[in-house]
């Protein structure tokens, strides 16, 4: 019988979901929209019947060892979404406590950078690495730390908001209340906010004018940048660099080996992770020099999120040893 | 037969070294200067005679577990101290090993920041913490960062350099070779830097214009912003507001339940702390508000570089139960 673990990735649009092995194939998946059910136990009624539908398809006999769930606001200690700006559902929402009534199934929870980053050590570029940070560059700035090969979780199990360092204190509004996060400058957001200021201090022609704010896409800054615009280049040349200094800021913490680069943004490539290289090596440590690098994610092309939210149950709940963690400690 | 724990500080002025018990009690301390051996084989000579004479004093019968090293530079994973900045001995010198022809001991090295972690988890204020920051305010700025109980030292051992993060990319030099670096301004010789950016541009009347870059000290200005001279109070503030903003950005990494800090400039007290509190609170991603507290170190008035060397050998070489971490992670 097939061992399986169910992977739940809830994001503010759509709720994705997919059964896959250890091995990281599928064997089914799907998603329903997340933002059209207001209520919790809506949701969850919605999201069970649909998982179940799904299930029946699925012809040989297999084993469901658990579910990992990445969610933004996820507590990984808790079970809980704290707080998430970009769900309905306010407050602190005792999400496994509410799903276990639908599935009697071991279940672990934790945010979606953070399930990325688990992604990429079990399915991934990080296979062999302990210490690596995953970045990912979508609506916002996620982020999810390994060190000795495990996720820090901190104290309360909300660690890793790189998202929400200071660049500008005075900067540009944040959801999170603060002004001037990283993540208003490097994120699918804050490359438009930075184009539309462009657009403001400069004369240079651009078709990128013919956009309203919220017409306007990353996926088109892209776009407009390998194409060559003189703005959209700027934009990528100014984010670039703001994300290079944090990420330095960031590796003078961990000492990772590789900081991993995902989500839409990241899809930009050289644009973005060149001109990222070069800003990163400018403001590190002299110690760290040439130690440490930084990549795209292999997970790009595949269901990532899926793959990192079923990833939990192989490293956490299957208890296999494919995330063994070498000693490292030389006692001499 | 007491079980003991040798620790030695290495310093750029003086290596300490001491022998202490489980309970933080010490049998025996010494120092000797390190900058006059300008041959790494000079030194460990006399580091090792000095160590022998004041061991030979002891009458009651002992039992030395291991060594436990803190120093500039040191590197966990190696033993070996590299390019430290401060220390005569150039390259990277292979410390344990060459200490080792001196005392056939267990050895265990990390940098003088790890170390006071260390020292604050098994003695201090940490005891009861799995997730914390220790930042030493001394000649420069150290860190050391513990989650899940344990120090992060990242890839190559160098982690934890939260002194070289960037606060201005175009600022102050630093001796690591970058600028705007934030122990050019959160250290001792960054509050110095800023007395004297201050009595450049303002006319106020403060007896800090007597002294000279090379006789002004951090004490002189902590005693001074005690009687409320303006020139340190002002230089206390944007000391610590700059403080404030790097160790916000450091809790959105790790979340840590309390940072402590350590060393010279924390002994200004409520001066520095309150500052720094205030601005920590104002740059804190909204998520953490209210829940990671700022403290002094409580290793404050002990003799802090020795236990947090011997701490090394009792969190590691004795794998004593004292730094049992509870299983966090919740199944559910």
């Amino acid at each position: 019988m097939r061992q399986t673990a169910l992977g739940i990735d809830i994001g503010g649009t759509f709720t994705k979901f997919g059964l896959s092995d250890i091995e990281g194939n599928i064997l089914m998946e799907g998603s329903i929209p997340t933002y059209t059910h207001k209520e919790i136990d809506q949701f969850l009624e919605a999201l069970s019947t649909a998982i179940k539908e799904n299930l029946d398809k699925i012809l040989e006999p297999i084993d469901i060892i658990g579910v990992g769930i990445g969610a933004p606001n996820g507590n990984y200690y808790n079970g809980t979404i704290e707080h998430a700006p970009n769900l309905h559902w306010k407050g602190i929402i005792p999400f496994i406590d509410l799903f276990q009534k639908h599935f009697d199934l071991p279940m672990i929870m934790t945010n979606d950078a953070n399930a990325a980053a688990i992604g990429e050590k079990v399915f991934g570029g990080a296979k062999d690495m302990n210490d690596f940070i995953v970045v990912t560059l979508g609506t916002g700035l996620g982020s999810g730390f390994v060190t000795r090969g495990k996720l820090i979780y901190g104290h309360d199990g909300l660690a890793g908001e790189l998202g929400h360092t200071n660049v500008y204190p005075d900067g540009r509004e944040c959801n999170c209340g603060k002004r001037g996060c990283l993540e208003t400058y490097a994120s699918a957001s804050g490359i438009k906010r930075t184009v539309f200021k462009l657009l403001a201090t400069n004369n240079v022609d651009t078709p990128l004018r013919n956009y309203t704010y919220e017409s306007l896409s990353s996926k088109k800054i892209t776009e407009m940048a390998l194409q060559g615009d003189p703005i959209a280049l700027e934009a990528y040349e100014y984010t670039s660099d703001i994300l290079g200094l944090k990420l330095a800021d960031a590796a003078a913490v961990t000492s990772p080996e590789t900081i991993f680069l995902f989500g839409g943004l990241a899809k930009a490539g050289d644009i973005l992770i060149e001109a990222t290289k070069k800003a990163f090596n400018d403001y590190l440590y002299p110690g760290y020099k040439g130690k440490i690098q930084i990549k795209l994610s292999e997970l790009m092309d595949k269901n990532a999120a899926v793959l990192g939210a079923s990833a939990l149950v192989w490293s956490e709940i299957a208890q296999s040893d494919i995330i063994r963690v070498p000693q490292q400690s030389r006692v001499m």
